[in-house]
């Protein structure tokens, strides 16, 4: 979805600091910034990176225009060469980026900006709001699909999204999660996700018999036709109507859908009255309020479902609705061209950054393909996966483990260099199968739901190294 | 904000639906839809509505494009003719709606919708989104602002908000709210409302020490500069460094900003620190993942917080970030011109809609100046405040009361007649002004966060029998 004006699409202090940037000297000078995130929404044991093609569509567009330069100027803070330099202000660094549907553990970059002060600073909000939007949403629709065991999972969730990104790019974040499909049409015709939908309620409402609502719609739509059937009454008027119709019409291949009452009850009941009239093709679609764990519930109870259309719960991500990516600046490129690594300190250890321009390694096991742990090295630093390597917790340095027979792959891939996109997004439906892909060689422990099994994201010892010298000195 | 191709924002049946409707006659049947919700997030006694002004903006945009009408015909399941109207649409009906920053309840309608069957169904989608959305937010920003009892309250949420409209369309519905401004410099160039902000952490770090970092930014900032205090040690370095600043610039306007660690503490440890130093100007603000909850407990313990910036908690309202309007038939226009009333029917008593073309009148007592009900009538029904008026509740209707002494106010007004736009809508100061007033016209009961007091929101005789009648003519 293309928006005006994106580049203003930033928190004000953006502004404040890059005029002090400007008029401090710290103009051109490199810096480097890591987004991560500190906990997986829902007390997952992993989230799905998305969101990277709108981020890189709004940094190859990133500009101001006249009248941004001109209500900047109404404020009366603002330097005149800043608001010169901004006239001409174009993103000139480098990115790197983990690609989409990667599964991502907390406390690890999922991209990495090395750029002058400003430039870095000024895309700050928009990074942000896109990768954890995306991010959210795929993460979630992750779980989803993960309940419904092979079942389809469509998003139906537009008219409860929190504006319309949220339900244009939702939509298509839920894609890379794996949902199959989605109502929103938009998404479809800019992204590529497939859009479907039969009718609501208000159809058979406009007809004077809902009988005459259902043989209407199976003339229009004779191919695969889903009939919502809990408009007046599911059991004693809406699955015998919709029966009615499509042996009358001989259509075989067909759905209904139900959108209320008790499901489990429902379906077992719709199934065994359709195979009763021979309909055992006939697919049952369920609705309302739907999430992983209702999902996961049904399935329990031997529901009869095929398809499962999910709607604000995945959406909204209502559960557990924010994504706490945060930007934090790792490292500041001295006068000499030496990479000064810089930290943040907290009070609260949780919240101390991890410093320095990095590289992630995942590592995977040869034999069983699965993903074993992810080491943060320094950029420069070289893992030989043909040699034995040992990693260790660093909450627990005496946590070592030797990897044997495994393979290194490096996560984070360049997407701009000197302010050029070297990265070809893949397809969307690519994307979604990477992400299956990836997914499948996590173990299942650390795919549980409650309490999963804690993933390793270790330092290498140099990185800690750097990292224990660095809070010495700020300890005050 | 503006985006592209808005009017494909639609859940994809609502095309199935119309493309039925053009072929089976039901063209230019004029229908009436309502928008209503059916509980109020948090389990608050009222909602604030919002979201009009951009649901204006789509509603006069409103069109499809060439590539537009080549996707819809590359599904091959639309009939040319249909195809061929949606080139030359336009929406040519009425809307009827509260304003913005209106109080309301469940189960009246908010927006109502008389249009052919067609245009009314394609813009159901973004109706809802719109309207959910900003309502979500206002709804969640008002219960903030009330929990700081007068502080001011700054949205601060851009970069964990679900998607750039999420944050953009957010930040205005939280001033309508009541927040006193966002850091959202983009709804600041668009809307109005003002957007401020100081320095972020990376500030702090770009330089060689934090004392650099706060001296460099009050001489650019000379004016109420507000210094964030813990990026290395709140008490030990942040705050009397940002002292040091203050007093040798001889700032007395300013503030510090505290972003983590035990704000009640802190803040009172700060305001002793800054009195002791002749700083009795000087503000404190707070942030770091706060909401009503915390921001009521940290003024219980008597917190020394001026201001607070409220992020992820407001602009996802994360505690219920569900708005769940919905858009329901009542009504149809029959050949004749008869306006005949509509019911949706469900297992679920609470989900049963009340039909036909409606007008909502909220009655204030005269004496206290407070609202005491609001009552939902036919359309051409007349409530005439110079005599008494008997209400009663449709939940129990030997529950009556006789109003007298009070004030009739008709809550939905016109804003599209014939396609036309005939509301103009009032500045964005002013909306937040009038949702303030109207939110002192409810009891302190209905406020409450906890168990308010339930609103009534009864229907008239009239409209009582209507119901009933189609409720049993349903009953099968």
């Amino acid at each position: 979805m293309k928006h005006q004006n994106m580049a203003m699409l930033v928190d004000f202090y953006e502004f404040t600091m890059s005029n002090g940037y400007f008029k401090s000297g710290f103009f051109e000078r490199n810096v480097y910034f890591d987004v991560f995130f500190r906990s997986v929404p829902d007390k997952g044991g992993f989230a799905i990176a998305a969101g990277l093609e709108q981020l890189i569509e709004y940094i190859k567009d990133l500009h101001f225009e006249d009248e941004d330069i001109a209500y900047l100027r109404s404020k009366g803070i603002f330097d005149e060469g800043f608001l010169d330099y901004l006239k001409k202000f174009r993103f000139t660094g480098d990115i790197y980026a983990v690609p989409e549907g990667t599964p991502v553990f907390p406390n690890e970059p999922i991209l990495t900006v090395k750029a002058p002060a400003i430039e870095a600073q000024l895309i700050e909000t928009f990074v942000l709001l896109t990768l954890n939007h995306q991010s959210l949403i795929a993460t979630k629709a992750n779980r989803i699909v993960r309940a419904a065991q092979g079942r389809a999972v469509l998003e139906f969730g537009s008219r409860r999204a929190q504006g319309a990104s949220g339900a244009v790019d939702g939509a298509r974040a839920a894609y890379i999660g794996g949902c199959a499909g989605t109502a929103c049409t938009l998404t479809d015709e800019l992204y590529g996700v497939p859009a479907g939908g039969t009718m609501a309620h208000a159809w058979v409402q406009m007809f004077d018999s809902e009988y005459e609502a259902f043989k209407t719609y199976c003339e229009l739509y004779p191919e695969n036709p889903t009939l919502l059937v809990d408009t007046y009454d599911t059991l004693k008027s809406g699955i015998p109507n919709a029966i009615k119709v499509f042996l009358e019409k001989g259509i075989k291949k067909c759905a209904i859908r139900l959108d209320s009452g008790d499901i489990s009850y429902l379906s077992k009941k719709a199934r065994k009255m359709l195979d009763a009239a021979g309909l055992t093709e006939c697919g049952i679609t369920a609705s309302n309020a739907l999430d992983e764990i209702l999902i996961r519930d049904l399935m329990m109870q031997g529901a009869k479902v095929d398809t499962f259309g999910v709607g604000e719960r995945l959406i909204t991500a209502s559960s557990s609705p924010v994504f706490g990516g945060v930007y934090k600046l790792v490292a500041v490129e001295k006068l000499n061209g030496e990479i000064e690594p810089k930290i943040k300190v907290s009070e609260n250890a949780a919240k101390i950054t991890n410093p320095h321009f990095k590289k992630v390694y995942r590592y995977f096991d040869n034999e069983s393909g699965k993903a074993l742990a992810d080491e943060l090295c320094v950029y420069d630093e070289i893992v030989d996966d043909s040699k034995p390597h040992t990693i260790f917790d660093p909450n627990a340095t005496w946590k070592t483990k030797t990897l044997t027979d495994f393979t290194a792959k490096e996560l984070l891939v360049p997407v701009f260099k000197g302010g050029e996109c070297v990265y070809e997004s893949p397809s969307i439906q690519e994307i979604a199968d990477y992400c299956r892909e990836q997914v499948d060689m996590l173990w299942d422990e650390v795919k549980r739901f409650e309490n999963p099994h804690n993933y390793y994201v270790d330092l290498s010892e140099q990185l800690y190294q750097i990292k224990n010298i660095l809070l010495k000195v700020h300890k005050i």
